[in-house]
Parts: C-alpha cells; sequence; structure tokens
C-alpha cells in the first residue's frame, strides 16, 4: 500500500497536491465504472470487519483529535460529535453492510423504446464520476460517504473538518488498505491531508476532474462552495419545516404529530420549527397544544391572536418566523385559511419539509400540490423525512436542490445516466 | 395587455430591471405550477395559430433585424439563421401544437412506495420554477422554449442575441398576448429588452429568483455563464464524435454509417469528427471508406498508418483530434485494439456522442459501459441523438452535463420532483 499523503507546505504544493488528488481520483473512476458489483460489496464487507476487528488504531487517533479539541475551541456538543466509540465503529460496520445488501444502483436499464425505425434506445444508470464530499466534524460520515460514494461507482475525495483529521486519516488508511486487498483502485478513496481552507478553493476550480461537489455543514461553507465551485453542487441549506393545523384536522393527531416533530429530535434539519393554526381550531387546539410542548420544555413564540390563547408565549418577530432554531423554540401563527397558511410557508419556509394536518381532502390536495418544499407529509410528522424512512436506504445528505437530486440522495441520487442506442445500422433522413 | 419594456438606460436601471424580471417570474412561476394541462395546451395552441394568421408583425420585425444584420457584422450563415419566413412560422407553430399533443410532464407518480408503518411515499414529478435561457441567433428558438417550459410549468426569461432583439420581442409580445387571453399568468414568458452584456451577469446572481439556467450558444458563452452563475446550469457543450470501426464490424454497415454521420448534416453536434478503425480491418476499410467521403467532399486529416492507406489525407496533429469541426473535415486514426480506441475517445471525445461499429457482442459492452458519454450508439447514426429520434419529443438542448439531465433536455428533464407523504397520524420513534 502507499504511504499515507503527507500535507504540502507552501501554495504552490498546495495547488499541486490537489490537482493530484482530482487526476488520480479521474482514473480510479474509469476504472470503478466497470468494475462488477460483488467487488464493490467484498470492500464494502472487509471494510466493516476492519472496523470492528482493527479499531483501536481508529481510537487512538480519534483520542488525539479529542485531546486536541479544546484548541479548535470546540463546544461539548461538537466534542461528542467528534468521538468515536467502539459502539459507533460497530454502528459505521452496519452501516456498510447494509449499502452492501443494497442492489448495485449502476447499469440499471431506467427506461427503454424500440423506435419505428427499428432502433432500441436504452436509457442506462452509469456513475456521475469523482465527487468531492465536504463536511465537518463526524468522522462516521467519512465511512458512510465512501461506502456510498464506492458502491455507486465513484471515487470520492473527502475533505473533512481539520479537528477530525487524525481521526479521519486512519479511517482513510484502513478504507484504502480494503480497496488495495480486494483489488479496487485505492484512488477511489483519497482523503484531503491538509486542513488548509485554501485546498477547498482550489478543489472546486478542477472541473475536468471533479464532477460535483456536495458539501455537508453550516450555510455560510455552502454558499461559500456553492459561488465557487466550478462544477454543480448539491447543496443541503437549512430546514425551517413546518406543521400546518388546518380547520378539519383530528386535533389528537396533530397534536402527536407537532411534539413528535418538535421535540422527537430537535437539533435536526427536518424537526418543526413553526406551528401554524387555522383560526377556527386555533381556540381548542393552541392551549392544549402549549401544555403539551410545555411538559416537553418548548419555548413558544407566537403572533399576537397565538399569545391572546397562550399568554405564556412571548411575541414572535420576523427573525422567528425565518429561524431554523434546531432547538426546544417554536414560532405559532394563526392563519384565517389554508392559502394564508401556503403563503406564510412560500415566504419563510426553506423548501425542506412541509407539513399539513387535516381529514380534508380538498385542503389536503391544494396544499401538497402548491407547498414547494423536497417533503411534504400529510397527517406525519416531519421526521420521516429521510432515506431510510422513505425506502431508500442510507443516504449522503438531504438536498434541497431542485436538480438531479431533491430530498434524500442516497445510491441512486449518486448516479447519471446514459443513452445506450442499438441499431442495425441505421442511419438517418434527411431532416 | 402590459406595454412592452423598454430597455433599461443606466447600471442601476438594469439592475433593477433584471430584479424585476426575476421577481416576476417567481410569482408566475408559483401560479404556473398548479395550472392544469388544458390551459397550458390551448395556449400553445392559441400561440401557434397566432404565428400563422398573423405573422406579418413579426416578419416586419424580422426584416428590421435583417437590415443591421450587416451593422453586428454577421455572415451569411449567421444572418440565414436568423431570417423568418411564412414557412419557418409555420414550422414554429407545427413546433408548439406537437408540444400540446405531448402529455403533460407534472404531477406524474415517478415512484411510489408503502412503508411497513403504512406511511405512503410518493415521488411526484414538479416544475423547476424559473429558467433563464440565454440563447443565440435563431428567433424560432425563442418559441420552442417558451413552449417547453410553460408547458412543463416552468416561468422562462428569454434572452436572445442582440442582433434578434426585433424579432424576438415581436414573437414575445404574441406570446404573452395569448398568455393573457387564456388567463396564464403574462410573466410566465419574459424576455430581457436589453441587449446589454451585464444583464446576463446580473441576472446569474439573482438565485433567489432564478432556479436553473441554460445557456444555448458558443463554448465562451456557457463558459462564462457557468463560472459566474449562482444557480445551476445545464451545459450544452461541443460535440467531438467518433465512429470507431471494430475488427468485426459489417464493412458495408460501417460505409454507410460513417458517410451518415459525416455528411447528412456536418454543422451540427451529433455530426461525427472522427474515424477510428481497427488495424486488422483498415487495409480494407480505409481505401473505400476514403472513396465515399471523397465524393461528398470530405477532406481527411489521418495518422501514418491512415496516410499509408489513404494518400491523399493530410497528416493529422493533436488538434485535429481535439476539434468539432462542423465542416466537411474528419479526422482518421488506424488503432490496435477495442482498448485503444475507448483510451483514444476517453482522451478527445467530448462525452457527447459515441458510436461502435461491430458484430461481436463482447466488444459492443465493453464499448458501451466503457466510454462516457450521453449517448452510444451500436451500428447505428451519431445523427440520431436528439430528443425526436429517441421519441422524447421536442428538446431544449443536448446537455453534456452528468447532473440532472444528460442528452436530449425535454420535457421531462424541465421537471424536479418533491416526495409527497400520506400518513394516518405516523410519529417517529426512537432512533
Amino acid at each position: 500500500m502507499r504511504m499515507h499523503e503527507t500535507a504540502p507546505n507552501s501554495t504552490n504544493d498546495l495547488v499541486a497536491y490537489c490537482q493530484n488528488l482530482g487526476r488520480r481520483a479521474r482514473i480510479a473512476a474509469r476504472q470503478l465504472a466497470t468494475i462488477r458489483g460483488d467487488r464493490k460489496n467484498d470492500w464494502l464487507r472487509r471494510a466493516a470487519d476492519g472496523l470492528e476487528n482493527r479499531g483501536d488504531d481508529i481510537l487512538q487517533a480519534n483520542a488525539h483529535d479529542l485531546d486536541l479539541a479544546g484548541q479548535f475551541g470546540l463546544s461539548s456538543a461538537l466534542t461528542d460529535r467528534l468521538q468515536l466509540t467502539p459502539e459507533r465503529l460497530r454502528a459505521a460496520a452496519a452501516g456498510l453492510r447494509e449499502i452492501a445488501a443494497l442492489p448495485d444502483p449502476v447499469g440499471r436499464v431506467l427506461d427503454s423504446s424500440v423506435r419505428p425505425n427499428g432502433l432500441q434506445v436504452d436509457k442506462v444508470s452509469v456513475p456521475l464520476g469523482v465527487i468531492l464530499f465536504i463536511y465537518e466534524s463526524r468522522p462516521n460520515v467519512t465511512v458512510d460517504a465512501a461506502g456510498l460514494c464506492v458502491k455507486s461507482g465513484n471515487a470520492i475525495i473527502l475533505r473533512g473538518g481539520k479537528e477530525a483529521l487524525h481521526s479521519n486519516e486512519a479511517l482513510h488508511g484502513l478504507l484504502q488498505e480494503c480497496l488495495g486487498e480486494t483489488g479496487l483502485p485505492i484512488d477511489a478513496v483519497q482523503l484531503v491531508a491538509s486542513g488548509d481552507r485554501a485546498a477547498v478553493d482550489h478543489l472546486v476550480h478542477l472541473d475536468s476532474f471533479i464532477d460535483v461537489v456536495i458539501p455537508r455543514g453550516g450555510e455560510s461553507l455552502i454558499r461559500r462552495v456553492a459561488g465557487e465551485a466550478r462544477m454543480p453542487v448539491i447543496k443541503h441549506y437549512r430546514g425551517n419545516c413546518h406543521v400546518y393545523v388546518d380547520a378539519a384536522a383530528d386535533l389528537n393527531t396533530a397534536e402527536r404529530i407537532l411534539v413528535n416533530a418538535k421535540c422527537q429530535r430537535p437539533g435536526v434539519c427536518n424537526a418543526a420549527e413553526s406551528l401554524l393554526v387555522h383560526e377556527v381550531v386555533a381556540e381548542v387546539f393552541l392551549p392544549r397544544a402549549a401544555a403539551a410542548l410545555r411538559q416537553c420544555g418548548v419555548e413558544l413564540r407566537g403572533c399576537p391572536a397565538t399569545r391572546r390563547l397562550v399568554p405564556e408565549a412571548a411575541p414572535a418577530t420576523e427573525e422567528d418566523y425565518a429561524a431554523e432554531y434546531l432547538d426546544l423554540i417554536l414560532s405559532v401563527k394563526v392563519v384565517a385559511n389554508l392559502e394564508e397558511a401556503i403563503d406564510h410557508i412560500t415566504r419563510y419556509g426553506s423548501q425542506h419539509t412541509e407539513c399539513i394536518v387535516t381529514n380534508d381532502l380538498p385542503a389536503a390536495r391544494r396544499f401538497t400540490a402548491a407547498v414547494d418544499a423536497a417533503a411534504v407529509m400529510v397527517n406525519a410528522s416531519t421526521r420521516f423525512h429521510d432515506g431510510h424512512e422513505f425506502g431508500l436506504g442510507a443516504e449522503i445528505g438531504i438536498s434541497t436542490d431542485k436538480l438531479h437530486a431533491r430530498g434524500p440522495c442516497g445510491l441512486v441520487e449518486l448516479c447519471s445516466y446514459k443513452y445506450i442506442v442499438y441499431g442495425d445500422g441505421q442511419v438517418r433522413g434527411e431532416a
């Protein structure tokens, strides 16, 4: 196995280093595109075994990162995300085995037709090519992302957070070793060995080597990457998700969904951040919903109508309606009708996940048609917006874009397609 | 009907003008997203009637553009592309009626599953939103693009070439008038009234209003747009397409396909620019192919092996192998085997359209799997790479990208999707 690359020292070195990563990834991707599925699955299972059986080196590297965490000023929440444990390594191994068990996304005939002149036109799934994946602290994401990309026939360049560099180097070392052992190109999984921010700026200009960038992290990182990148970017912005309780809602259902959407895991992008209530049910629903939320420790910030019914609610500002709290806070607004709810969501929503609770069919149809979001839930919690819950398998992120991938971005979304046309010597006549 | 916008005069005016276009398009797109298909089809048919019955104003505006063509230094080929005739207007009308006859691409359930917990997860096609379409001289493209975008529920901002401005204004006036008459939002089709290049620079920064940019034109235009745009760009780069004649090719078929691919319409992106011949058939095939191509006036530029067999061929340079001639010129290379052909295509090809002529099944399978192009043809002319020929209907372009749309970009590719999830009060348990 090739020795781990050392980080470059000067700007010229860094540019050359990034180009070299890109060039190698392109070559690996070409090889990987036509490799049989069982060899990719062998690699996934071997890497899973390695995570379980040879985790000591990885945990040691992780301990080194944890020692340095204070130096990077990491909060305790971020330090927890950074930490690996034998249990977390077992979970990562289970994730790789799950990916191995999924059908190969490459080479499927997605559509096919025979034209009147006898041409057979097949639309066939193919890998995207080379993916640059930029992410923050959690080192288990390194394993997930590499597994998904290689399974879908793509080479990946991993750019993790500098606070996880030693953990990622250890994980990457294991993944590459297993690539070598299963005869896959070892450059199918590469790690940017430099913590230098400028490395990202160089990489996102290499559109001849890199087909797509997937940044996962804070909004400012994603905006910076999207602004600089010369290749397409699959973006994962924030989720300002609403639960709208319609006039025709079953209020028990509404309460259960609201509490789940807000409280089951408040720090994630598909958690609810805002409640809209139709005025005809507000008087009955809001006091009981407030009581249930209070029990979970949720702070409410509401419109004047809300505060008349729930006096403990603080006044909601424009910023509240626009906020992704990722915390036990909920903005609340009473609306005159369904259209006002839709308009509010259009104005403040982030096109991530929106929910209506109603038993009225026309209301459900109007809401699902008019609300522009990656997922629209009818009588179900926003928390279900997830690749596993949708039955799509593991995901590399949830896209808030509308092109290529929207919502869960899994194996299928990591593929493109080509047309393969079979003929018997057909030529084209005059137009 | 609102009067036609006049072009802004100052930079500040231009910025405000572009923002206004974007804001209006966004509002129109929201309305258009839920409008019934029959109303969109009414508009298409009414506009088609208008092109046929009220073409005089349009032809007069076009005559004005033709008068000014010399001032813009247009070649006679470009002037021909700019010209409208009653026949070309009838063809544009027929195009709109054809779009009206296609199935509505919006609201289709693309995939659906019921999860073990009873959630019904539907993946449903939706419009992309607002499309900025940048194109060059041919004014009939104005009509095609507007028809495809509105049919797919998208608002379009048209930015045609300045040499076609009067023609485009007349066409746009008709299209908007018909929008008003059929009760569709008139801002569904807007035209940038300014020929100022800076307008494009402003528009491609408006990512809150515009969802995707589709530039169609020269490579430098596309590169400039892709470099500046803050939103995704569907690119249509050049086609350096190869015909590879394998050892196991039927040579009659090979000659017929080669001549068609090179000569049937040499100025388009899916015409062949380069011939690769397996060395075991070169001695028989090249002299007869050269004779057939000579009859069509094709100039050959070949490798040394080619020139031994076809003495009149000029020597081919690196630039020749990389060139998209769009002319009656063909580069030729004799290769030792299939893998050398694939390597050559990987190096010089533009991932547009590649062709193998062979009766050998493993060769066909290897070529179609290993060659990375939007369309790979087996025993059929490269000229078939086209939305109509593939049975996909009219297209707004042929994408050489790998994300979202690859190959013909028609109604389906002008759509995104959303997940609509129906439940009965389901909430998510602990992970």
